[in-house]
């Protein structure tokens, strides 16, 4: 299964909406057959794996990494396939919760005799398709909140400069976080003050499917020209339902968003966005947004850079939160990963919300 | 030399205002005799590992952590008694640059015909006794900032509540830290809003040199009762030239260092302390006098806990520093040390002075 999982990997940055699934056809220790999902219109990973062992699939087992799919979509179902070839047994990481499977694979190859075992390395499972399991399941995206600091938790001078705090391997570490994405979000203060491409820099001849810039923009202030307008990738601008579309975004894609007290409801627009097989939002936003989506439970993940710099305390605050009224209130997180790029350190850090924790 | 250092390492606690030191005496890989500088008043580690060699000493090689003493003080010259015992050779890791020695004892040595080698594993020689360097050297102590803070750069909410940000493992690894300084220093300030004992707690039978307390103290505000003014430790108190001793702090220590446009000018307050033979100052205060030394460069070490939460912007800063004109500016610090402590990351950070870096 660990092997599965590390050719599911291999569809990171190229089968949104799909999910990253891999599959091995073995018998022993002996591999048969491999194969990971590519593309969104390409086959599933268990077809790959199903065309490499041949005959020698009969009675073997198959390990896939995803519930095999039971429904005819843009290719045919994978019970059904893995049923013909006559594999022996099937282990499943982890069941598709996608409402034409959702246990329905399963059934089926259950239902022509073939042992199934689900949940071996389920968790890692979920790691690797974390936000198609949340758009599925919670009906919105998994967000990953990237901020870069200064080690006093500072994201930019009072006059707003942040170009730039982290080194130059910690920039491109970031590219990596944006191309596994389906959206980058930003807010229309950051298209203001700094101009973003928000677009992905991989090195030439690695495939990615352009995420989406999702610009939040309540009053449409993007200006003609921005960066973030250029047929890089495609963009989305959310604004209010009372705003109006200026001449120069009339070509652009505007959707509106319901409001709430700070701006536009987030919920609102993270529900677009899953409704949008939108599976995992990378934001790089301003304190504000940022802080928003924290504290309103909505950051599943915050991906942060910490350069070994000082800014003082009169520089710009990593996140805007509202203010606590003790200690005890404090926001609690937890580690997922701790590593360092170039100068800096990386940290991925999740809300704790185990009572204990 | 190795095996020297881990033995000087035994003092850490015990020997301020002396250096810590460790002595091994060898003949190939077999190990004669060793010692380790216990406290002020006590053998030298080489007379120690002199003692357990005896007779075997003769044309053995002794491996001493800093270089051995040439003159009277409060024992007698080491270097005599290595040349007494007939050892061969003598390696020697760092040089002594205090007045008396300062080569002295490595000529003594050659002046007898013995071979000496000085430098092997001389940086971790210098880490181990930064403090008794500094102090001889430069005219002023290593001075080590601690600062716990949460993941956004916060040390305390708005209404200064401080306890608890990082947790029990990190608060006992700091009692180390204070156990091997030969000063805590802090500003009136502290004392008013948190009335701190700073004083060493470690385990029962662990054996150390209570550090001196040292409150910053302008105007000699310091309440009758205050933790620091108990006798579980020394207590200095820096006030300026024309503040009024009050009544209650007749029995204290008191100490006139000159104003500066902050307050106390911080370069005669540790120039005062080099004087009176402290050799590492531990600094637990706010993020005033935390910048100010930082700001200042007299900060030689930041000591960084970061607990795995947030208190947002409204919370305290880490360092009150001056405002930077561009990014270009901003401090750069270098990463000595990083390891996890209980649920915290604990650094250890150093201004990086080179130009390069």
């Amino acid at each position: 299964m660990a092997h599965a999982l590390r050719l599911a990997e291999r569809g990171l940055y190229t089968t949104q909406p799909n999910p990253r699934v891999g599959c091995v056809i073995a018998r022993g220790d002996t591999v048969l057959g491999t194969g990971w999902h590519p593309e969104a219109g390409q086959p599933h990973a268990e077809v790959f794996a199903l065309r490499e062992a041949g005959e020698s699939a009969r009675g073997a087992t198959a390990y896939v990494t995803l519930e095999p799919c039971a429904h005819h979509g843009r290719t045919p179902p994978c019970a059904q396939a893995l049923i013909a070839a006559g594999v022996g047994r099937v282990v499943i990481a982890h069941e598709d919760p996608f409402a034409q499977v959702d246990g329905k694979g399963i059934e089926q190859l259950r239902a022509a005799g073939i042992g199934v075992q689900v949940g071996l390395m389920r968790e890692a499972a979920h790691e690797l398709n974390a936000g198609f399991f949340s758009r599925v399941r919670r009906g919105r995206p998994w967000v990953r909140v990237k901020l870069a600091m200064s080690l006093d938790g500072r994201t930019a001078l009072a006059d707003g400069a942040s170009q730039w705090i982290t080194g130059e391997a910690a920039r491109a570490d970031v590219q990596r976080w944006r191309g596994r994405s389906s959206a980058i979000l930003t807010a229309s203060g950051t298209v203001l003050a700094d101009d973003p491409r928000l677009t992905v820099r991989l090195p030439a001849g690695e495939r990615f499917v352009p995420p989406w810039r999702v610009v939040l923009d309540t009053t449409l202030r993007t200006p003609d020209g921005a960066h973030v307008l250029d047929v890089d990738a495609p963009t989305v601008l959310m604004h209010a339902p009372d705003a109006v579309v200026p001449t120069h975004l009339r070509q652009a894609r505007c959707v509106a968003i319901r409001r709430d007290e700070g701006g536009l409801d987030l919920r609102a627009a993270l529900h677009w966005l899953a409704q949008h097989e939108v599976n995992e939002v990378h934001v790089e936003a301003g304190p504000v947004l940022c802080g928003a989506l924290f504290a309103q439970g909505l950051a599943d993940e915050l991906l942060i850079y910490v350069a070994p710099v000082l800014l003082g305390h009169t520089a710009r605050p990593m996140l805007t939160l509202p203010p606590l009224d003790d200690m005890a209130s404090r926001w609690k997180l937890k580690a997922i990963d701790r590593r360092q790029v170039g100068e800096d350190m990386r940290l991925v850090m999740r809300p704790d919300t185990d009572p204990q924790g």
